[in-house]
């Protein structure tokens, strides 16, 4: 199981020399009956599918080729997002810091994967870590590429 | 553009002998915003997106793996049809004689693809060909998939 939390970086930190990935992903389908991703993440391309919602959601994730994934892309016109990850290291966790690109610039968001929910709320959010997102169908990425950024 | 009739067939003709094909196809995800479809059909095992409904629907298909398709035929539980594809030669027309098995036993549906609006209307139904269903949703595979026969 995945446990996360969700932070808002309003004033991130240093980023430089941060292991890094460019991400585009699109969106063939959304919703609660089955959502179906694109992702471009360096040289990979991968397809999601994700059943249901919330704790009990089920995933799975394959690859494929780049001629197969330009065809599908097209479909995807008007439900994409660009972001650029970094991953920065907190102890043994990693910090994963993604910042949105294009229309969603401006926009920065930390996610922290614990191994359990004990963990997870034990967690002391670093200094840097603004409001609690966590849970907030708006961050989603899948609202956000469809939506636009939330109105704050 | 594709145009398309479809008929319901309560006393087939004698489809022994002719080009047939086994189809198995489940939704990862179904509805207006986008429909992502897996198929096998033969040994091709192939993922359809659709965006849209109605004359506009765009649409790609490209082929998967077994593994890949293996791993995301998984979430389409529930979501599933399978039927025996018939092709029947009609002058120069092919009709297509779907004849559905499983949950959906004892329904026999045919579909008749044109190249045009006017020669769709022209088009006189063979003998054998019952009720016209063209454009209901009940019938969309899709639809069968997921809510099972119709009511009738």
């Amino acid at each position: 199981m995945e446990v996360e939390r969700k932070f808002l970086v309003p004033d991130p930190p240093d980023l430089e020399g941060a292991e890094a990935d460019e991400i585009e992903q699109g969106y063939l389908a959304t919703g609660a009956d089955g959502e179906v991703r694109l992702r471009r993440k360096g040289d990979a391309r991968l397809l999601t599918a994700k059943l249901g919602a919330g704790l009990s959601r089920q995933e799975e994730e394959v690859e494929i080729d780049r001629d197969s994934f330009d065809r599908l892309w097209q479909l995807t016109e008007g439900r994409r997002l660009h972001k650029r990850r970094h991953v920065l290291p907190d102890g043994n966790r990693r910090v994963e810091v993604d910042v949105y690109e294009g229309d969603l610039d401006g926009l920065v968001v930390a996610e922290i994967e614990f191994d359990s929910e004990e963990e997870a709320r034990a967690f002391e959010p670093l200094d840097w870590l603004g409001e609690e997102v966590t849970g907030d169908e708006r961050y989603l990425n899948e609202t956000l590429a469809t939506r636009g950024p939330p109105d704050r």
